[in-house]
């Protein structure tokens, strides 16, 4: 288990004020509930102006391009995806509790950024050079949490031999997809998924009869 | 097990000849592969003409609008996903074999049409009217059957007595996520992750220990 070292969230500017990252995260937030009602290329920047009720001027002062903005929806997201999956590795316990805690904690995520996760999945092809290597590897960050405990469940003798990789992406289908139904204004909690999703995945990949 | 009706594809335009429709099925799929490429909103009809070698007069004798473009999109795959469910159904065998048959012929499906997935799975909010009805209508018939099969089997006692639907719901993003990393030209088969999936959910819902 190793220590997360405690640091800003990478969607923070380095070099500016609190209030200046929280005023830009709010044009974030906002820019995203746009682009997923009405698409991320037939949205201009007028458009997201208005939304946030900044001039031009001022909107350029937090955001460079759309394409930043649409990097930076993806930033927020993955920055609570990862802390998230930090406070599971500091909390410890057996793999099969780490893997249920990562799957409440994603949901959890996943049902407060609704827009986010809608923009970012559909329109990731947008992001070009270092904004699409980083989108890469951010993703891949943190699928490869999710193959380590499936690797360490597998070493404990705790989860059967199971190719890690095939199964950290059945993992992540199964919990990704609920972007589509999960909804911060719908019936059920994100808990209320996790648990029994947890509930079928552990004991389908558990090396005791049980 | 209900004897399923022979019957032409949902996508097929009644009283037009079998040659007719095959044009029209070819043009549907190389748009698709324009619309992933380019996106829905952003490609014209010109550049789908041009795409398809088509004078505009000769594409509109196939396909009346955009829209009626991207609602054919999603039959020509829907289409083949029910007919995979069909033969499920008429194979018959328990739950746990009808699911496992289900996932197989499901991906299979997605494998085949990465692009048609991507498409409608991306645009289907621009459907309006009928079309949006018609889509929701033949998502929900798929997963009413999987659901059906899922109930099946908890009342012969194969499946614990999990939620039909919540469970529906994880089984199909464990198998519809996989358009995001399942390619014709990827080095594994629909078969490769169909088998070690349904072993994981089969398990997962099982209800004797094994």
């Amino acid at each position: 288990m190793s220590e997360p070292v405690p640091q800003a969230a990478v969607s923070d500017e380095p070099g500016r004020s609190a209030k200046w990252n929280a005023r830009r995260d709010a044009i974030i937030d906002t820019s995203a509930r746009v682009f997923a009602r009405g698409g991320y290329h037939a949205t201009g920047i007028a458009e997201l102006c208005d939304a946030n009720g900044l001039g031009k001027g001022a909107f350029y002062h937090y955001i460079r391009s759309k394409e930043e903005l649409l990097a930076a929806i993806h930033d927020r997201v993955m920055d609570e995806v990862m802390l998230g999956a930090d406070r599971v590795s500091e909390a410890g316990g057996s793999p099969s509790a780490q893997l249920a805690m990562l799957g409440d904690e994603l949901l959890d995520v996943i049902h407060r950024y609704p827009d986010h996760v809608w923009v970012f999945l559909h329109e990731f092809p947008a992001l070009t050079a270092e904004r699409a290597d980083q989108f890469r590897g951010r993703r891949r960050e943190y699928e490869t949490r999710v193959e380590a405990i499936l690797r360490s469940g597998i070493d404990a003798g705790e989860f059967r031999d199971v190719d890690p990789r095939l199964t950290a992406l059945a993992w992540l289908g199964m919990h990704n997809y609920t972007y589509l139904w999960l909804k911060p204004s719908g019936p059920v909690s994100a808990r209320d998924v996790a648990q029994p999703f947890a509930g079928i995945f552990l004991r389908g990949i558990a090396r005791s009869t049980r």
